[in-house]
């Protein structure tokens, strides 16, 4: 696949070869832990992973609030993203302790802080339910199909945790030709150990984001704790002494969230056309908003900077999938290699192509996309407190059905989680809840008419700044035992209940429960059955010398240290400490590129020739935030916490002529513990020591 | 009108009072020069202007720039805003000397800076041609009597030039009900004689802007010449030395480029629920590609700014006006007193209902209404290049018809404007132009598909990045010699010329003139046609009574310095420099408040107590940037440069609780000349020593 042509001659191939052939070039994939690609990583690695390296793996792999950490020391350590771990360090933030901004650094066990509502989940085993699952909707199509699978789906899990697991969830792989169960250990006891100034973190601000050469701190430390004292957990990862060297081959363990690899050709000038420009507006427009409320002042800043950072990231995410989809020329190879592999497929004449079918889904869904997506859970709003009321609603609705009837947020494993966050005592800022529902009820009058049934609804006779206000004001359930009372009351609590947050909700709840209907009934049950036949295919063709798109679950990636051309010029895979200070001397202007105090006073005691980022071809996405980045020897060289530009389009395509992940070198880390921190307890513990 | 109610009882009074009567309430209004509201200015404020009095301001006010200014000393010294004056600012400024960032004082005549693209007009002469026009088109209807009128206007103004009027235009008023020929005298040498660093001119950013209390020096001075000498003009304002005191009249002369305050309901509904959500979602996105630009470093800051803060202008006096109709109880009040005008009509049995067909043409405008507006002149591309190409294109195919029968922009009238743009040396930065071009082809893509067959036949099987390089590095029309020699050689040389951006323009000029003639046909006509017979019905009750919507050419408004209450607080009319040094010392770290070096030196020399900006009730609107606001004695007292966020639904509608005209104070300019830019000679000049 790294052939000598420029970038889109490179992609173009990756994609012919992909779409065509099936089984996955040069170092893509996302693999499961019990289905690794050894063939190749002997052939192309000489790498054959032993049974203890890969149980030590998967054991010290986390799943981190919808991305990725991993145990690094014997007493419990996490390691992660700052940009993992920020929900988290924000929240513990006060006016008069901003961890954002400055930092934390806890001395001893006693000053870790405990997080109030954060669990972390290992995996522990997986079992194949297939047939079981696949038994339950035998002789059913459509609808009663998806309904007989999510039930046996649910039996299966509660069974698993009648039977002891912690918790367990099937997941769904191949679009539904292959069913696994997995079983978890929860650890809901987990303190903030470390975390580096934001400033550092993310230095160079949302210029420097998905671009590379990079300059970032993005890691912090937690740790986990179990009856109150450090847990020994029973799987940790060794730190690397020597880091990696160019060309090295890098082993990655993390939950990548969500890839779009299988779609048919009709399927992404859907996403291109119609869901990627929809949600690029969306955020746009949040992005000024966040922008304008940050831009108040200082209190404004810390309470708002996280949620601007999140909009931004999400916009230059999107951003660079559609600026590859634009490309016509990779359009027009999906095409052709598309009509290879339905020239294979072998549909009798009285069946549906599933390929047309998918593309008359998606024209049935262009006609309510734009008010299914607006109006989906919390997401108009984004705020706490609707997220807290529609949970109760919702739950008051849901948890008298069987589970494997219910809303999929709402199955029994979810609730483990969904309680944690409606219970948090993580605070609640008027100010910000205001504008984010302010925000929301402007957007659902600028899509859908002023007049529009559910816009008056809901605005109920104000503007929408004016019923934000009232709805901020008069609600209760800012307080933790409100939450608690009516959640406990059940239907009977919420329906007696004056709270206008509660009524609010209750207007739209209806409203989105009617679309997701017809979502399931005109778009989704029908794009489930055609991917499973056309996976069927594929799946009979390749075995599992494919990879499963992404289902947010742990997986396995690899590809060697790397750098690359950019026009016509050599990036190198690695930054260092030295070329921090270079960057930061010549944007002297400007502020994202400032050092916090400390690391101007000390950049003297720097080692300018200690890495701080490097990157390499390990296939990765959104959730692999996080993600140890680890040695043939099992030991962290680094943590992932981005891509370059060039990978954004990896939640489609996989290429590896420019498109790299990009990791915080691990000597990076032991040097900024050590010289800008004061912390060598820290950095011994990684070590050790 | 001013009662103790709240902003909004008080703007539901408004409303009411104004669509249900007609004329004009408290200090709305802006008036016609030949149209004064000589009765209300004299009981309100016992106010009666001398015909000298109005001879000086009308000849003293300029046409700038799409905005107002005016001349303030007897050798041609002009008077505007700093954001009036930064687009030729921005274009003087050099990598070497950037005048935006680092201001400009001229300390000789020799030192001032020629403009190389600036026009200024003043009014010289109003005469009423409404019987010819009307004349012309008698006993037609719908397009053929739009098309009669005019070829009528065309005639009156090619005679007026040919009589030797410099500059002539036929303004239509009350949507039709009059037509004035305006007179003109031109100034094309304009000198930049002094502009304050941009940072204090624009004191606070985004976040700032519409707010107040304001602390901007939002002003500049340039110079006209003629014969290569400072232009001794026949009228000149004098500067106040005592300044406006609290509660004293303002009078203002400027040129308010826009408002709607006579829509329909229908119409309004139509604004509300499509145009400024369109428009919205376009400021939104370009503010997130432009903010991304000139993130990039200083190059692109320099270049990029002044992009950047335009559009975040745009931005913000759009969502204020849709904050201000998303207030149901509004709509109601338009509603019910729209009810009483109606009644009021006599529409003859077999008569169409105007308000009826207003609505109705919105309807069919929806269909289409995306598309006309996003394919509009150069609105998707914003580009300099993009617009010169559309121009030769244009000029090459308007040309050689009558005046009359062309494309409004490119009447012989328009021409003289047009052709001082096209020739413009100011310098063309590709970077700018690749991002111009590729965010606005990549907006097309998003709005209508990849595959819509205008949006394949711009990229011409390329990406919007991959396209806009290649257009940026093949053209030509960077070189204004070549901009000559095409404008010159016609359609030939056009048809000839194997430019690509030629070609690029020529597939997209022809969708618009289908989009533009389908909204003539079944929307603008019919809007004219409807609104002239609503126009007439409320002239023949109110007479010049009331004033007409703005229409980008002088009015005259007036209204007392007057604080409000906000939330409770009482905002006072005033600012001072004191005020500005403490904010300043709050917000420390806020990029936004920081000041100029030479200020931070000084800041010890201001006097605390200086007035630095101040409010009044003056109607003013977008357009009247830079208007000179004027003592009973016609002299300056200060310059409009903003209303506060409250004001921004005068576009739609005037109230005067808590909405006001923001201005620079005269005794701030002259303090900020003398302490901070040693530029004594500039002050005594203003102050006529």
């Amino acid at each position: 696949m790294r052939v000598n042509t420029s970038g889109r001659a490179a992609l173009l191939t990756a994609v012919a070869a992909m779409v065509c052939s099936g089984p996955a070039v040069a170092d893509e994939g996302m693999w499961l832990f019990n289905g690794l690609p050894r063939e190749a990583l002997q052939s192309r690695y000489r790498f054959e992973p032993s049974a203890e390296w890969l149980q030590r793996v998967q054991g010290s792999a986390l799943q981190f609030d919808g991305a990725s950490g991993s145990f690094v020391s014997g007493r419990g350590l996490v390691l992660t993203n700052h940009h993992v771990g920020s929900d988290q360090i924000h929240k513990l933030s006060t006016p008069e302790r901003d961890l954002m901004r400055d930092g934390f650094v806890a001395r001893t066990l006693g000053e870790e802080i405990p997080c109030a509502d954060l669990v972390l989940r290992s995996l522990t085993r997986i079992e194949d339910v297939t047939a079981e699952v696949q038994r339950a909707a035998e002789g059913l199509s459509g609808e009663e199909a998806g309904a007989a699978r999510r039930a046996a789906i649910s039996r299966i899990e509660s069974a698993a945790r009648k039977a002891g697991s912690q918790d367990a969830s099937v997941v769904t792989l191949y679009h539904g030709a292959r069913h696994h169960l997995y079983h978890y250990r929860r650890y809901s006891d987990v303190r903030l150990v470390f975390a580096p100034h934001s400033q550092i973190a993310a230095w160079g601000g949302d210029y420097a984001n998905f671009g590379y050469p990079r300059f970032c701190l993005d890691m912090c430390l937690f740790r986990v704790y179990e009856n109150g004292k450090p847990l020994e957990p029973e799987h940790y990862l060794r730190w690397s002494e020597a880091g990696a060297a160019d060309g090295d081959l890098v082993l990655v363990a993390g939950h990548p969230w969500r890839t779009q690899r299988l779609l048919t050709v009709d399927h992404v000038r859907f996403v291109r056309d119609v869901d990627l420009p929809h949600s690029l507006f969306e955020a746009w427009r949040r992005e000024s908003i966040w922008q304008q409320f940050v831009n108040r002042g200082p209190d404004e800043r810390r309470i708002g900077l996280e949620a601007l950072g999140g909009v931004q990231n999400r916009r230059k995410a999107r951003a660079g999938v559609l600026a590859g989809l634009l490309d016509p020329a990779v359009m027009d190879a999906l095409r052709s290699a598309e009509q290879r592999v339905r020239g294979k497929a072998q549909i009798a004449e009285d069946a549906a192509d599933p390929w047309q079918q998918i593309g008359e889904a998606c024209d049935r869904y262009r006609q309510f996309h734009a008010r299914h997506v607006a109006t989906g859970g919390n997401r108009p709003f984004r705020s706490a407190l609707t997220s807290i009321a529609l949970n109760l609603v919702r739950l008051a609705e849901e948890l008298p059905k069987p589970s494997g009837e219910r809303l999929a947020e709402y199955r029994d494993t979810a609730l483990d989680g969904l309680y944690v966050g409606l219970y948090s005592p993580a605070p609640i800022h008027p100010e910000f809840e205001t504008e984010s529902i302010a925000a929301g009820l402007s957007y659902l009058a600028e899509s859908f008419g002023a007049e529009d049934p559910l816009v008056t609804a809901l605005l109920d006779g104000r503007s929408p700044r004016a019923r934000a206000e009232q709805l901020v004001g008069e609600t209760k359930l800012a307080d933790v035992a409100e939450r608690r009372r009516l959640a406990e009351g059940g239907r009977a609590a919420i329906e007696a209940n004056g709270d206008p947050l509660l009524r609010f909700v209750r207007a739209w709840d209806a409203e989105e429960r009617r679309l997701r209907a017809r979502h399931e009934r005109e778009v989704g049950s029908v794009l489930d059955a055609a991917y499973a036949r056309i996976a069927a295919v594929r799946f009979e063709l390749d075995g599992d010398r494919v990879y499963p798109d992404a289902t947010g679950t742990l997986r396995f990636s690899f590809g060697p240290v790397r750098g690359y051309v950019e026009s016509g010029r050599t990036v190198p895979p690695f930054t260092t400490y030295g070329g921090l200070l270079d960057l930061h001397a010549q944007r002297a202007d400007d502020p994202a590129c400032a050092l916090p105090p400390v690391w101007s006073e000390r950049r003297g005691k720097l080692n300018p020739q200690t890495p701080l980022n490097f990157v390499c071809t390990a296939d990765i996405i959104g959730g692999n935030s996080g993600s140890p980045a680890l040695s043939r020897a099992g030991e962290v060289v680094g943590v992932i916490f981005d891509g370059n530009i060039q990978s954004l389009i990896w939640d489609m395509r996989y290429t590896d002529e420019q498109a790299r992940a990009v990791c915080v070198d691990s000597r990076g880390i032991l040097e900024a513990l050590r010289v800008m921190y004061d912390a060598p307890m820290l950095a011994d513990e990684l070590q050790g020591r």
